[in-house]
């Protein structure tokens, strides 16, 4: 297992974690298997996602917003309801094949850490486990 | 593999389960691994969010429900749609590592079987793969 | 790793693709372990859910097209962000149990390919590791 550390600088945005993970698969020496990313926090989650043209990542932050606004009426005292909500729509990790020892995505497709209730300093577990 | 029994006993509700997965991850013996936790219902679902403050919970059903909404007009004729739309947002699943023979959670972290149709006598399916 | 390839032949369309995947599983030889189901797509995704209904899949569709419509404002000008957001939602893999060299699916589970932007030819990664 490999704790990656993230920095996150506003509310609500979404990390393109990518270079990460795949370092952490490179020296995990697996040849073929899956790799778990996982964030251990309840108002972040992990997707995968188009990285290339960030109004992808800018359109679903917004539209999750308006799905879950942030000023909603919650019971939570603490104010972040709307983050724990989003987290459990996102999910709080990715499962990402290994094949000759490198990650399996797809063109398009970078691994992001969401965060939902930042700024803050995140972690995110990565385990590759071979098979 | 190994069955959990879990009784629900509301039509929504968040069972928190992190106990009796611990259970299982620590008869399994697997010193390092991935934990899956599965529910074979399509009414039901498994998330890993906040265990500490029960209000979490409850603004994660209310909002839900508001998402989708039991009442609203859907072809499905035993009634239940909005279950199964809650059961494809929430997932089905969630994967956790096990580290020294240890479920790694977060410190607020804990594991829910997701009720959206009880209630009921739900199944969850636990397995631990070592790697 | 197996890669199936899948037509889609409906902007919105979910297709089961079970049969499949148990193919893929047979074919494995793994006796117990951990089927992965992925999509290398950034606008499509997997779900399970009930397959023996289809009013169900196609109340699973609509309802999402409401809580993420294609015509709403979005910044990604190539007008499929509603597909990248509902992609997100649903998730890009499932995780499934292997015993006994079969998938352990619920009574009314199937496994469904979510397409969000087609037609397509679309192609669906399945790996199963033992454990």
């Amino acid at each position: 297992m490999t704790r990656l550390r993230v920095h996150t600088s506003e509310r609500s945005c979404m990390i393109d974690i990518t270079p990460q993970v795949r370092r952490v698969v490179d020296a995990s020496g697996v040849q073929s298997g899956i790799c778990l990313v996982y964030v251990p926090h309840t108002t972040a989650g992990v997707t995968v996602n188009e990285g290339a043209d960030p109004a992808v990542v800018e359109d679903i932050l917004t539209h999750l917003e308006k799905l879950v606004p942030r000023g909603a009426a919650y019971r939570h005292e603490e104010g972040n309801s709307a983050a724990h909500i989003k987290a459990t729509l996102v999910g709080q990790s990715a499962e990402i094949l290994v094949e000759s020892r490198q990650l399996v995505l797809g063109t398009w497709q970078a691994i992001f850490l969401c965060e939902f209730d930042g700024p803050r300093e995140r972690e995110v577990l990565v385990k590759v486990v071979s098979g």
